[in-house]
């Protein structure tokens, strides 16, 4: 199996829950696993217990599995920070400023907080040599997975953007210090360091994400969650990802056969309509159904990740 | 109550069920009420089973009840088309080619969506004098809610670039035309116009957004939603923004006293957990639990939609 394992899927269907339950199984089979959570709302906390921060912590009780989160909203700010220093260094103190109000105004667009995460997966690949296994409680969505064609589109535009900067530079050293030989020009230049590493690193995230990554999406047996993961499948697709399978979490338990009040009644026609959505999701999308979970009665943690992750039948090898 | 009404919350909670069954109360209370989707999903056509599209078309067996669905794909794709139109006027073909790579480019930004759905929540806002009640299935949030802030924070920044831009026409002006009166330079200049009504259109959103507007938020009575609950009232409030109250969806129906089984001791253990959950819900989050609408066995459509909309204790007057 690859060694980048991502859970997508809708807000609430369970991601976190089945991610950390993956995570378990693969470190009980003796992987060095390393789970990355974005859940804002920290829950891997409770799931294990314990807290954690944005460097990979050992989690308690195991031998090879640690936890890091992410938030994103302190990767936005962190992500801003860098540019900020990094520009402060090359520009004039004059329009400083105006940078700074540039930079303000990107922090308040919509979809900075995704583009600032996936900096993040990017750099959290990049350093993972690690573990056997980094698995994802999300995967990259819509606008996100966009940015993985930046590099090809870009390119062009980088390259252009790179010749100008390049004659500029030599012109500049040329009326500064003039006869000497232009050969140094480019050597530590920053911006144009600045630029290629962005576009390679764009490139390196398409790569890995091709070749070595593999994509779940976690479902609910509705009809709702059904159709949003047949987008999200091809989505996915379209950018060449490896669509591996589906997770059905919240499958309504059996009642006995001997019962008969309304509380039964209840609970064997949902059953009837989740197997219809099942069913449906089966056919209607391509990637297997690889794990149906049953709906536990509290919130999954503790013993509870135990059996949810012998239910989890993605094998760990 | 407002004008105009907002369902928020996560995405698989039921906002399009519970906003559906609050249009549906209010166009039987007599009202003209004009529900608007953005299911990318199109689930309002299942909920009253017939089509809709992007105009307000009226619903089949209601006197005063219309729907339209807003596309978010497609919103992004008419926004990037007009600003295409109205720049290709404006100026030189030389770099008509430049801007559209650059648009192209925006179009691939995380984001761009929310800020197109936004731009259309806007227009339908303007457009309403027709209906007394307007109705949405989502509400603005992070990344989204922040460009209510763009007016004040672009304030300064729009005034002086509509002062460069007044310095150039008239400097063009001179030099094209001698010395002819300077008075016309601002008449009819469309990209001052366009400025200033972008500037405009966030300030009238943000002023009808706190003043005529209802902001509930749909949650489930399970911890991870809770959370985000209280997350999502603490950005709207951020913004000044009236949240009136939360509606929880999918409460677990009890089964009869005298049921045993291994059915009804799961759903009895759900109750007791999902009671915790909503005390902690209205112990943690400020603003009432205004409705608590049962767990259906089928996706709610039809007949159910009735039964649902009496259980919304969300007056319509």
């Amino acid at each position: 199996m690859n060694q980048f394992v991502f859970f997508g899927g809708k807000g609430g269907v369970g991601k976190t829950t089945v991610s950390s339950a993956f995570a378990h199984k693969c470190a009980r089979a003796g992987q060095e696993v390393l789970l990355v959570s974005t859940d804002p709302a920290h829950s891997t906390a409770d799931v294990f217990d314990q807290e954690f921060d944005d460097d990979p912590r050992p989690v308690e009780g195991y031998d090879s599995l640690s936890v890091m989160e992410i938030d994103p909203e302190q990767a936005v700010d962190e992500h801003l920070m860098g540019i900020k220093r990094s520009l402060g260094d090359q520009v004039s103190p004059a329009i400083v400023n105006e940078i700074d109000r540039q930079i303000e105004l990107a922090h308040r667009t919509p979809g900075a907080h995704e583009a600032a995460l996936f900096d993040q997966f990017i750099e959290v690949m990049r350093d993972a040599d690690a573990f056997d296994r980094v698995v994802f409680d999300t995967s990259p969505t819509g606008g996100t997975l966009r940015l993985l064609s930046l590099p090809e589109y870009l390119g062009g535009w980088i390259d252009r953007l790179l010749e100008k900067r390049e004659e500029s530079v030599k012109l500049y050293e040329r009326a500064a210090i003039g006869g000497r030989e232009p050969r140094r020009t480019q050597v530590g230049d920053p911006i144009i360091a600045r630029l290629q590493a962005r576009k390679e690193n764009f490139e390196f995230a398409g790569e890995t994400l091709r070749t070595d990554a593999s994509f779940y999406v976690v479902l609910n047996p509705d009809q709702l969650s059904v159709r949003e993961t047949s987008r999200a499948v091809d989505q996915l697709r379209e950018y060449d990802l490896n669509v591996s399978g589906l997770v059905v979490n919240r499958i309504t338990p059996e009642p006995d056969a001997e019962e008969t009040g309304r509380g039964a009644r209840y609970l064997r026609d949902r059953i009837e309509t989740e197997t219809q959505r099942l069913r449906e999701a089966r056919e209607s999308i391509d990637p297997p159904v690889v794990a149906t979970i049953e709906s536990r009665v509290r919130e999954v943690k503790g013993d509870i990740l135990e059996s949810v992750a012998a239910e989890l039948e993605i094998g760990s090898e």
